[in-house]
Formats: C-alpha cells, structure tokens, sequence
C-alpha cells in the first residue's frame, strides 16, 4: 500500500510553496524507503518552482539534496538495510543502457535522467517529488551510503552543490600545486572553496565585495579578490581553473583573460539568457570554456567518501519547512552562509 | 647594407594595395635570408588591412604563409643552407624566455609573439613587413624546412591554414575512429578535412548550401551536411571535435547539440563581435567551447612533415601580386578553391 507523505508544494508557477500531502510507491524488489530528515535547498529549485527554465511540472515538491535513514529495503536490495544513513541527489533514475550510463555518467544520459522531482519515472507518466517530503522512495542504484561520522544535516547539501563543484575539479585533473579560482561565494562556491583546498590546490575566491573574505579565508581559501581591472591584472593568465557558479550578469571575456594556457572555465549556474563570449581570449590562450552537471552516482559516492574522510560538510542554516518561502527570498539576495537545510522533523 | 625589396602594401587602412618597396636587414649570424616564391593570402591579411582588430600599423606589407629558397644564412646559423626550401608562418620571434615558448608554444608566448607583419621586432621600434614582398630576413629559429617532395606553391597555405586546423587536431587527440565535423569549407577548412582524414578520423563537412559537397568527398570527407533542424537531430551528440572556422552568423548552440559528451568545438576565426553563448550545451554533454591560435615552430615542422609523408598540400589558385585586390574581393565572396596564393616572380 502506498505511504502518505507530507510535503511542502508549489502548486502553480511562482506561487508560494504550501503544505500538502502525497503517495509514495511501496519499495519494490530493487527499491530503498527512506525516512527524510534533512534536504537542502538548491538555487535551482526556485528556478523550477518560478519555471524560469521552463516545462515546470505542478504540483511540484522540490528538493534534491536528501539525506536520512533506510526503513525498509526491497527483497534484491544488497547494499543497504534498515537504519543505514543515506542520501539521494539530483537524479533517480536514467535509462542505464546508453553510453553515459554505461560509463556510469547517469546525469548524462543520452535518454534523459529521471530528476528527483520536477519530472517523470521511466514509466513515461509518473511525476518525481522531492525531498521537501518526509518519506521518499528510490531505486538502490541512485541511493548513496553516507559515512556516520558526517552530520547528516550538513550533508544533505553535498548531493548536489558538493558533486555538482567535486566533479569538474576532478574532471579538470586539480591536485597539489593547481590554482583554482571560484567566482561567486554562495552554496556551490563554498563547496568548491572547501573541496578543492582538500584536495591541494591554491584557491582564490573571486567576488563582487570585500564581505565574505574573512569567510573565504576560513573556508579554506588562499586569495580572496574582488572582480576589477586590478585583479584582472594581478591573476592574468593564473588560474588552471576557474570555477563559476555566479549565473549571469559578469562579463566572462575579462575573467577568462585569468585562464592560463590550455586551462578552462567551467560555468555549473544555468543563467535565463546567453553569455556574450568573444572567441579572442579563448583563441589566445587555448583556453576553454566548459558546462558541468552535477556527478554520476559513483562519483558521488566518491565525493561523499572523500567529504568523510576529510572531515567536509556544508555550512547550513537550519530551517523547519514552514519557513521555506522566506528562505527562497533571502537566498535571491544572497543572504544565507552558505545553504538553507530543511528539517523535515518540522513536518512530522 | 640592407636589400631593397619590391612588395605590395596597404598605406592605410581600408585603402586598396599598391606597389610598394622598402628595406629588409642583411642577416645577422642567426638568420636565415629567404627569396620568397608564393605567399598565401589569409583572411586574417584582410582583416588586418581594414583595422578590424584595432591597432593596424601602416604601410603594411600583409603575407605569413611564405615560402621560398634560403639564399644567404649568418654565421650561427646550423639548420639551414643556400638553396634549401623553407617557409614563415605567423611569427618571426617571441620572448623564448617564458613558459609558452619554453614548450615550444611560442603562438602563446607570454610577452607577445612577434607576427610577422603588423608588429615589431624585439627592439620594440622596428615594423616586421610580411610576404607580399620578394625577399625576408628571418631568425633560424622560425625557419620551417619544406620538404621538396611538396609543391612549393600549394605548400604555402600550409604555413598558416595548415597549422592552425593540424594543431586542435592534434591538441584534441583526433585519429583513428574518431568523429570531426569542420564548419565551413574555405581556406582553414578545406585544409582541415585533408588533415583530419589523413590522421584517420571520419570528417563531416558542415556547410551553408549543397555546393561544395563534391568538394569536399574528393577532399576526404565521408559526409556533407547543410546547418538545419534535420542535420542537428541526425548528427546530435555524434562529433568529438567541430572545428569552426566560420567566424560569424552561425548559432552556436544549437551547433553545440552535435557535440559528444566531454567533446569540444574549437574555434579558429576571430570575429568582431562576441557570440551569444548558452550555458546549457555546455553543461548539459560537458562540453567545451575552445579557441586555439595557429602552433608552435616544432609543431608546424612536425605539420609540414605530415604533409610531406601523407601528400597534403593546398588546393590553391596562383595570381600576380597585382591582382591581389580583387582577390581580397572575391574572398570575401568565397568565391576561391580554396586558398590565393601570390606569385613572388610577378614583382621581381
């Protein structure tokens, strides 16, 4: 018998979330219930609830950085049991037969991944909800182990801004001695911050004021500049990454003028409008400009090894689910260090 | 005593060429003096003669795809002797100091290489006037041996086109099995479905009518394509690498879409304006959109090598330097197959 869940809901476009109630499906031979005790709040949730991307799907619960514990496991389920931390990121499914599934690169698969809300099983008809619920239900392959010793409230974030920064820096080869640099302290960049200072490199923060250098520093950051002649000049071709998590609004040509030779700027935010990009700096200094999207489920488990083993978590604002309206307005204004964590105790 | 040389030159910008003559240097003990036999001619020759870039020098002597026979070296010099075929591509110098040129990329040279027209020497003050002249003194170090087993004619465009399409072809690793598409069948392109061919790839020209599709199979392409809905669904995430050699007026993204998960589409002409780029073809495949600016002296030795070994030279038409006005005009038609190239013997 499906489960009643309790939820907070975008019923229309860019209506205020609203409590509301739903069904999840009884686990099947291959699926893991779990009890959901925390779930970040993305920036692109508010993208798809104001559908700014378009072909928001509603009633929409959103949330897609999900962690809690295993209640039940179905009967061909292996690497989980009841009471086990978990967590569930941006993707339920995918068609697991192309050659991104294959190469276990599920975000890319050439049919679609299933996103964990805002749309569709492998059924063609069922809607996906997300975490903003208590209870959720997920196929085993797309259910990721998290180590006891991370606070699950801090973690929740990583399945989503911490694999969505983790995996270019891997991707990009970054280790001992890279300089990477991170445009845009918010939710993404202060993962970056703290992954790719874990794993060696030299990290400068690039931001619009001088407010969150104190931050940045502690976060493990080297240099901390704000974005100008001045800082074009001092960093000019010096960074063998630059990580943007900053969606609009910069002019990229001057920025990429700090990639150094065969290096590369990844953009992770999806902005409404193109970018004006000249091909001249990227002409003159081999340099590319790159996308990312999140991480397959075997780099997330990585990801989320590497968090453990390095003593890595986000910096969150705990709030009870009620109060998620006024957290996506002060999100829009930047005003969280670094994300706002939903307490789903607030619904039970 | 300084040689006087016979050329063509523009004496201001956008003004047609005229005959013109002014004086290169005698040899110091590390050059090497060419009598220059063809000269391709480059759409970046044009570019520069009407100031599209900004900061043309005048009287310029526009020409980097020169070839000739050595007739006179300096004391130092090692790797060549009077009668040898040689040519000059882009640069005459670069700092040799940085960390560009000490991996023998001085096309990135940190300081700025010296072109070899519309620039200055390393004194800071000297113009460098380029090959649409009989005669130029060049360093040992930018010297290429040409093998004689290559027309020297249709070897000429090899100096610019040929490297600037044989290095992202190489920097990408494309070889055996691999998928190229090449936007644009002019002088870089036509060039650079030669190269891919002969390293092994399968190359699909993507063009802007049905016209050059004999072309382009005689050159080596397996398909031919015309931009539109129907090519983008049938060649969706199918190339590892577009080279794009159409500088302007194209939609990227939506070329994007052709591109393989972790591929890339390198551009090579420098436009006016920037292009409107949107994230999501990047993010979506992690995709890059790259740049990359002619090769490095080893790198277009090795190229010219290639070209001996394989039988790839150009396919060019020869005129008198006194015809190159209407040349500028007809390639500005795309009315060549596929590369001008001056005959040095009509000025002399």
């Amino acid at each position: 018998m499906p489960t009643t869940v309790q939820a907070f809901a975008a019923l229309k476009a860019k209506e205020a979330l609203k409590p509301f109630s739903f069904e999840r499906r009884d686990p099947g031979a291959h699926d893991v219930a779990i009890d959901i005790h925390y779930c970040g709040v993305c920036h692109s949730d508010l993208h798809q609830v104001r559908d700014e991307w378009g072909g928001s799907r509603f009633p929409m619960v959103p949330g897609h950085e999900i962690v809690g514990k295993v209640t039940a496991v179905g009967s061909s389920v292996k690497k989980f049991k009841i009471g086990d931390s978990v967590g569930v990121g941006c993707m339920v499914d995918s068609c697991q037969e192309c050659a991104s599934c294959a190469e276990g690169l599920e975000q890319y698969c050439e049919k679609g991944m299933t996103g964990t809300y805002n749309s569709v099983e492998r059924d063609g008809k069922t809607p996906t909800q997300g975490g903003y619920s208590t209870k959720i239900v997920v196929s085993e392959k797309f259910v990721l182990k998290i180590d006891p010793k991370l606070p699950l409230d801090k973690a929740a974030p990583l399945l989503c801004a911490g694999i969505t920064t983790y995996s270019p820096l891997r991707h990009w080869n970054i280790g001992k001695g890279s300089k990477v640099a991170v445009m845009g302290l918010g939710g993404l960049g202060h993962m970056a911050v703290k992954l790719a200072a874990a794993m060696g490199a030299e990290v400068t923060v690039l931001s619009s004021s001088m407010k969150k250098k104190e931050d940045a520093i502690r976060l493990g950051a080297t240099n901390y500049a704000v974005g100008g002649d001045e800082t074009f000049k001092k960093y000019n071709r010096y960074f063998d990454l630059i990580i943007n998590t900053v969606s609009a609004g910069l002019d990229l040509n001057t920025y990429l003028g700090m990639v150094k030779l065969n290096g590369t700027m990844v953009l992770l935010g999806i902005p409404e409008a193109p970018e004006p990009v000249h091909p001249f700096p990227l002409i003159m200094g081999r340099r590319s400009l790159a996308g990312s999207l999140i991480g397959g489920i075997k780099e997330t488990q990585e990801m989320l090894d590497f968090c453990a083993a390095h003593n890595i978590a986000s910096d969150i604002e705990l709030i009870p689910a009620q109060k998620i309206n006024e957290a996506y307005e002060r999100m829009l204004k930047g005003d969280v260090r670094y994300r706002f964590v939903i307490d789903l105790a607030s619904l039970k």
